[in-house]
């Protein structure tokens, strides 16, 4: 099969798509045909060599897809050959994938392909993030920056869905931010004219946010602390504005008694992955199948042209998903 | 009735025992004749102005004691005038104190009143911090800074008999290391003389404590991060050694998926304070009614020597609690 992998560590152009020997599903396991995958930035960290975490990502990339099950393994409950099924992988950039059947999420009839590729890593992050880290509660504000991006946009549908919560998100352009709103956001925020914490105090009337997803990192952190509530939460899903904070002040930490928590979903073990997938099909799909949550697609590249998908997602042009195809979708 | 005042912030000389109107106990509200109470580090802050958690406490100071129910108030649940009753307060150092009946904890038969006046605030502070925030597992790593203060003995004998933690403490002197051990900890690292991240890691054989409790702050920080395991707890209880941390690393944070919390118990509401009160009743006193957990007393000092106890915890001499007791303790 012919799949991507990176035999040295460098820019979008380091992506080469090579032959290399399909994979043969073990125990436990379901071999697919890939129809389409995602663009993460984790990719692009193991494409770049960063980060002892993704060392091991570094010959072959993708950690989600969405395709039809060609032949499984011994024991694999009730999946067989001809299911659709997306999930969480390693080594999705290519023409089949091997994943644990107990994370294979079943794709809703109404979805394509393509669809459901937009669906793993971003909606089991943001699943993950609001609820098993944050316990967002029913009515409670959550301030979601990046807001158009993947992991945005699916925050955005998940607590206006299932936790009618009051969602205020952060972003750098005038269409991202009226996407944030078409997708249920109450406030979206312009972060490069205002300050957002000021802002977030000004329209919780002082109160602050009770949950705060970040992955921007040391640039908001003093200013997350400022917009959090009393009790609040905030979870750290990424350092893309960079790793390295200025001083902080604990005291106000314990006085608003906060909670932070940093957290990353690819490093995670496999039997966490499996019950976050399945808490996410049993919770969640029900919604994407009725429509009210849906799967953001950016754009789609071909397999082929998968560098150009990085190029894209590094400009930080995309709203939502940046996705790739793997030959017809019929 | 006498109690204590401070008048204008300032250092132990401020503290006035002068005549006020005894309380009246309104609807859920015991009177307690006070026969001994505990000088807390809130009381310290409280008594120098510092910090708008306590800016409410600084007329009336004290917030924990044991003592016997004089009257009660409407809806009392069981209690009678004639038990004997410890918790936490406001203005507890005086010879009268109002409780809530509902955070009202009965005094084991086997204690003093001065035994049970160094239970209440740090026992609930340990309990609240090991279990509620901190979430000790059995077996799990446990590092508690200053183990020889009152929060670090009480943290100690609860991670040892109520979870059979492996304990590691920090403590300035051999004197409070060797105490620390006495009360069950397995190793116990003098903080002057080592670096204690290095100490833990070895000790850990590189896998770091599930839980760390400190109330140092600012210059603990970044040990604290390199000291916890993947998936740690850090829960910050205090900042003795200042509020303003170095530049933090927020990539090592989120690679190991730390949690950090900030908790102060003072500031909570009623009903908090009264289900942990009520909580530790039902699963902790017993284990001081047989013995296995004791109250650590340091030195008891009258009611009107309390500016002494006050300089004895601010040169942190002690061990364990300081207790001020009011009158005979028949």
């Amino acid at each position: 099969m012919r799949a991507i992998v990176v035999e040295r560590p460098g820019g979008p152009e380091a992506l080469k798509l090579v032959e290399v020997p399909t994979p043969t599903p073990g125990e436990g396991e379901l071999l697919v045909r890939v129809k389409a995958g995602a663009i993460n930035r984790t990719d692009i960290l193991a494409r770049k060599g960063v980060g002892s975490a993704y060392k091991k990502a570094t010959s072959r990339l993708g950690v989600e897809m969405a395709g039809v099950v060609e032949t499984v393994g011994a024991n694999v409950g009730g999946w067989q050959a001809g299911d659709k099924v997306m999930g969480l992988v390693s080594g999705g950039y290519a023409e089949y994938a091997v994943i644990p059947a107990d994370r294979a999420m079943p794709i809703p009839d109404n979805l394509s392909f393509i669809e459901a590729a937009a669906i793993p890593e971003v909606f089991l992050t943001a699943y993950q993030t609001l609820y098993w880290i944050g316990k967002l509660q029913e009515g409670e504000t959550v301030l979601i920056h990046a807001g158009a991006s993947g992991v945005g946009t699916a925050a955005i549908q998940l607590a206006k869905q299932v936790s009618k919560a009051t969602v205020i998100v952060t972003a750098g352009t005038d269409e991202k931010l009226s996407y944030c709103k078409q997708l249920g956001a109450d406030h979206a925020i312009h972060y490069k004219q205002v300050s957002f914490d000021e802002e977030v105090t000004r329209l919780t009337k002082g109160k602050g946010a009770n949950l705060i997803l970040d992955l921007i990192g040391a640039p908001y952190w003093n200013k997350n602390i400022q917009s959090a509530s009393m009790d609040g939460r905030v979870v750290l899903i990424g350092t893309l504005g960079g790793k390295e904070t200025g001083p902080i002040d604990l005291f106000e930490l314990m006085g608003k008694r906060l909670q932070i928590t940093g957290t990353l979903l690819t490093p995670r073990s496999d039997e966490y992955k499996a019950s976050l997938s399945q808490e996410l099909a049993d919770r969640i799909l029900p919604l994407f199948a009725s429509g009210a949550i849906k799967p953001i697609i950016d754009k789609v590249f071909p397999l082929e042209e998968i560098h150009n998908a990085h190029r894209r997602m590094e400009a930080d042009e995309n709203i939502g998903k940046i996705i790739f195809q793997v030959g017809d979708q019929e």
